[in-house]
């Protein structure tokens, strides 16, 4: 019986397990079981992988990646960019460590070179046409680089061609004061000018002589401004130090526009219509030549005329005058001319833009990019290599771990090597008006790394208010280098920063308000969401304007191994950093943008115009509220917006939802474009971070008109003050209404 | 044993039921069952309830809906009009069947009025000042109607304010071919033009005629044109008929442009900037004053001079001539002048739209637009009251339904009661210019539904092409007015039908290319898909250019209800086409918007352009082959966008997929815009449904550039030929772009 009982337990035991079974797997719940997505598109970033990725980011890579990138010099569509375009396919089309895909988009831009066979120089000529002293054309060889062919000859890129001849005379940084006051000195009618880098845009020099009658402008980068005052002893400059050695000079676009000049707002394809090269606007007017300050030193030195003022002075060991114009009398080269003789020619050239793709899983339709340009003026290790050696290891790391099936972001990440950015961010450009529509509707932020390491101090990052939450979060992650029980946030708030109603202290971030790099287009003509990040200098121990090789034959793979970066450890720290932010931007569920930071700096900027303006407005009956209303509503919005996400379990709500708050996050920057608000800015349209010339931290467009008004006292630039309070009002009202209840 | 073997089998089979229902329900599965709203978010629409919709709808409360709204005139902000914005707030508010939420929205907007102390007059005076003749001021009253003293006179909205006075001449349309015509025969400086109604915009007759010298204009109807030659026989008009009596007068708008005159771009609020009414454009630059043909027939039956051509004759029993200047000899008005005394004003007066919502479950964030303008010139039945009444029996119905918990919108469904519309589209113009970010990155689709019936024979639909399959859908499950067994589709294709290479025989719809009702800013203001929607004309019937009641003072209940839609069936079958549109646009999973019908219609438009300027651009070394290279991307990437939709099994698919879907679809038409594309249009920013001058079914921007290049022969103006046809063509790429596979 109890085996009996037993053997019925056990049976009954068996066929209950059995049961219990059949009913657990073999019968479908009535409510079907979740489909497999569910868990997909509520996966948050998995901060293991980000360690992951920072432990695998190698600065031997980075090294080796600038080695290969600087061989030859690469200018834009020269035979040494080509081999980079190949070089970067290569590695992104790669089967162990490429992207899903890599292809090469080509535009036909307008460039402009100097003749080689017929170089640009820039003579003394006496009175009876004997030429007393020619400037080097090239830059003196320190290292083989300097001695590649290749190495193009230092010009001004878009400064016509012409042989301009007259007497010189000194004009500082030939800003429009600077032109103005000389005026008062000298007759400017049928000179030539030299001026310093600084100040000015560099095509603006010539821009604001020729109303003047100015005919030809020299310009040289002062000792002051570059080797804090260092110029002539051989073991001071490079070779010897990272400063710019007599010779040294920096090459540049003088345009001010960026973008292809033949084609605005237009991509530049073989068939696309192209204004009359008359027309372009914003280049040179008269020729320009840049030339080294060995040769500065000795033209100013001689010039005749009263002593320019105190801040005009540089570092050379001698008064700065006007100009007589011309030498003075016990110079040699009293009433002798200086003469351009500039060659430079235009040429419509294929230029391509690399690109690169990893497919995202859960949002394909949303797209994290990076860029960076790969053309240089010479070998460009700093200047743009420094940056393209980053990305490309932060895609060799990022790539092997798609490869082998580890990872794959949520949404999309679109990389950019951008063609002829020397030549007024000419590749990105052309790339944002030929996919306008698309890269507006699902862009949520463009990273930009050019200049990935000006010097090994600190870290430096400019951007919209709303990335400096993730650009924190990763820079603490990171080791700074060299240091490595210090963040590169703890360095970096030692070095800059700023008190913040909300966050206490904090790091000092910039704002993206000009067109330094390949952000512009990104920024300005599509409003999306941007930031610019590189490692630089402790400013407590130089004032150069620059790293001294800027768009010089130095700077080159050995200045930055022995200058910049040895060991390549900042490099290594930036890769991590904006890998870090990468990764964050295409994998957190929410999307680490923030919106009441960029309130904050709303505030501020509000508080700065009510300052400087409200007073004499009022006088004019124009009022600030509406601005101030509009500022008001956009904070309550944002801490509205803010405290929904974090009060809300976003993770076990619909994907929906949270798609609802990423596209008001994404989306934030895009209220603020206007196309209207600045007609006489070429593709500015962003009301909060255009270009302004009045130089105040506020508003840039209602800064401007007030200056404007202020100036002129008439009353039609007035209602030109009161129309973009408007615009500006309406624009920050309607960002406000994007992130309020969307219903 | 066997008993044994019964019980044994028995227990087993009880423990393994028991064992079945444990596993099956006692235990959670390990993965755990799917959140709440995995459901929801794969929900379609319900063709049950479209049908519950449908049968709710009901003449009747149209009907009554029609009597409210019409009781007294509701010119744009006057007591009439604050009435129905009360009457809007008091439904859209109901507690059983009102919306979610309701409230109004205020502008100060520019209108212009005559001065009812002080009408406006016309009137034939002697040489020796007598007067010899005044044209009625005000139109005959049948019914009480007319007799409201808030009837406003007619008048020329926007007409300037002036007594000029002259010789009469007939300036037939006022086109500028007919003034150019006119002044051949006869010096126009000094004279009072007189035209009729067509051909030109209202304001374009005064404008075109003021650079001949022309001092004056007036305007009539003539009885062609609107009554189909009836004119003067008592029983042949209203009250008798619906033809216009002859006293009856269109009033309208003179301004060109839409949105308020003072503040482009800009949302009209109390601080915004205004230009300066002088700076006004698209305005009458000299008086002009609308008379009846009554009136009409007097002056222009006594005109001298020779006659005019056939084209430029109308209904009136007499030849009508040039004008000599001024009357023949024969006429008792021989040597006598016309004098127009215009007392209009202008005054900034605040204009209400009337918002409702009802929130969307699964997409709030994603909004379908219902609208129609709220006042009228007068009692305004058909224009625009059969909209409003119409509208308000779909919201009673929705409303109904959300309230009482049956039904909510996938998608959140906004409404708007617009203001000032009669006064150039305004409250719809300024609700864009406040909401633009917010409504361009959220707006599914506008409807609109103006004049919702202006005669009871067939549907007429006009839109972007991708909604036409909606609209189809929709027309197929309504059926026809008075006819149960034919659908309003089936009656519709055979009033107006055209061949579709894709879909055979189809109705014919029309496309949204001029600002003819509030659908304007959403078009081409911020590219959303739009349709407008009505019950029309037999065309074999009628040449009428519209009811001939239109913007008098007999488009009342009783014109309506007698002669336009007794039993206010069409009315009916209006809101059941329209309701059923709108809860498809709600409430599908995957848009009901197709692109591939979008492709159809650019091919329609390349052909044309090919056949009628190719020839010649080739001659002038200017290429198409871009532009066919872009219509062919487009068909391309929609080809394959459609049939990722049908052949995806969506439903099962993560509702991000599917929202990327209807991304691309709803964000389309924004791909075409450019706010560059029209510069001298102002707010059409739309490259494929802009208004154009050339009359050519084609791209309109490179009819206009073709027309005037054709006509100038300038190189500078076959430049802007080229330039248009980058500008269209990238635009039509970009939107390729966005249908194509997201990355």
């Amino acid at each position: 019986m109890i085996k009996q009982v037993l053997i019925g337990t056990l049976c009954g035991a068996v066929v209950l397990t059995a049961g219990i079974l059949i009913g657990h797997y073999g019968i479908k719940k009535s409510s079907s079981s979740p489909p497999s997505w569910v868990n997909d598109v509520a996966k948050d970033v998995d901060e293991g992988f980000i360690e992951m990725f920072m432990s695998e980011v190698d600065n031997i890579q980075i090294q080796e990646n600038l080695r290969e990138l600087t061989k030859v010099p690469h200018m834009a569509t020269t035979a040494g960019d080509e081999q980079t375009v190949q070089f970067m396919l290569k590695r992104w089309q790669d089967p162990q460590t490429g992207l899903d895909q890599a292809w090469r988009e080509e535009y036909k831009v307008y460039l402009s070179f100097p003749d080689p066979k017929n170089p640009n120089n820039v003579t003394v000529v006496s009175p009876t046409g004997n030429v007393l002293h020619i400037a080097r054309e090239k830059e003196k060889s320190y290292t083989s680089d300097q001695n590649d062919p290749e190495v193009v000859q230092p010009y001004a890129a878009y400064s016509p061609a012409g042989h301009p001849k007259g007497r010189l005379v000194y004009a500082n940084q030939g800003k429009p004061s600077d032109y103005q006051l000389l005026n008062q000195t000298v007759d400017l009618r049928g000179t030539i000018a030299i001026t310093r880098y600084g100040g000015a845009g560099r095509g603006d020099k010539a821009i604001n002589a020729a109303p003047y009658g100015v005919v030809g402008v020299l310009v040289y980068t002062d000792p002051l401004d570059i080797n804090d005052g260092l110029m002539s002893d051989i073991n001071e400059t490079y070779p010897h130090s990272w400063y710019m050695p007599p010779s040294g000079v920096e090459r540049g676009s003088f345009g001010a526009d960026f973008g292809d000049l033949l084609t605005p707002y237009l991509a530049a394809k073989e068939e696309t219509y192209r204004i009359r090269a008359e027309d372009i606007t914003g280049i040179p007017p008269i020729p320009i030549q840049p030339i080294g300050f060995e040769d500065a030193y000795i033209l100013i030195c001689e010039l005749g005329g009263g002593a320019a003022p105190s801040e005009w002075q540089g570092a050379f060991n001698c008064t700065y005058n006007f100009g007589g114009p011309g030498f003075k009398q016990t110079s040699a080269f009293h009433n002798s001319d200086v003469k351009l003789n500039i060659h430079n020619y235009e040429e419509v050239k294929s230029s391509s833009n690399v690109m690169g793709v990893i497919r995202g899983s859960v949002e394909p339709d949303r797209y994290v990019i990076y860029g960076n340009h790969r053309d240089s003026w010479v070998h460009g290790a700093i200047d743009p290599s420094s940056g393209t050696s980053v990305m490309l290891e932060l895609t060799r790391v990022l790539g092997k771990m798609v490869k082998q099936g580890k990872w794959r972001p949520r949404r999309s990440i679109i990389f950019g090597s951008w063609g002829a950015e020397e030549f007024g961010l000419i590749g990105s450009a052309e790339y944002t008006e030929q996919y306008l529509a698309k890269l507006s509707e699902r862009t949520v932020a463009y990273i930009n790394v050019d200049i990935a390491v000006f010097a090994n101090a600190t870290l430096r990052a400019s951007g919209m208010p709303s990335v400096q939450n993730v650009i924190f979060k990763a820079a603490k992650q990171v080791s700074a280098p060299g240091l490595d029980s210090t963040s590169v946030y703890d360095n970096w708030i030692q070095y800059s920063n700023r008190t913040s109603p909300t966050h206490g202290t904090i790091p000092k971030m910039g704002y993206l308000t000009g067109a330094g790099s390949d952000y512009a287009a990104f920024v300005h003509y599509l409003g999306i969401t941007s930031m610019d990040i590189s490692y630089t200098y402790d400013r407590s121990k130089t004032n150069a304007r620059i790293y001294p090789a800027y768009h010089t034959a130095y700077d080159t793979f050995d200045y930055s191994s022995k200058f910049i970066d040895p060991g390549f450890v900042s490099h290594q720290a930036i890769a991590r950093t904006v890998g870090n932010i990468l990764i964050r931007l295409a994998d957190t569920l929410v999307l680490p943008l923030n919106c009441t930071d960029y309130a904050e700096s709303l505030e501020d900027y509000l508080t700065v115009s009510v300052n400087l303006y409200q007073e004499k407005l009022q006088a004019k009956n124009i009022s600030m509220e509406p601005l101030k209303r509009a500022v008001t509503s956009f904070r309550s919005a944002a801490t509205h917006l803010d405290k929904v996400i974090l009060t809300s379990d976003l993770a076990n709500e619909t994907p929906l939802k949270i798609r609802m708050i990423n596209d008001q996050l994404m989306l934030l920057d895009r209220a603020f474009l206007d196309p209207l608000a600045f007609p006489d800015k070429y593709a500015y349209r962003h009301v909060i971070w255009a270009s302004s010339s009045a130089g105040k931290s506020t508003f840039p467009g209602l800064a401007d008109a007030y200056a404007n008004a202020n100036s002129s006292g008439l009353s039609s630039d007035w209602d030109k003050v009161h129309y973009h309070l408007s615009v500006l009002s309406q624009a920050i009202e309607g960002a406000a209404n994007t992130l309020s209840d969307v219903i």
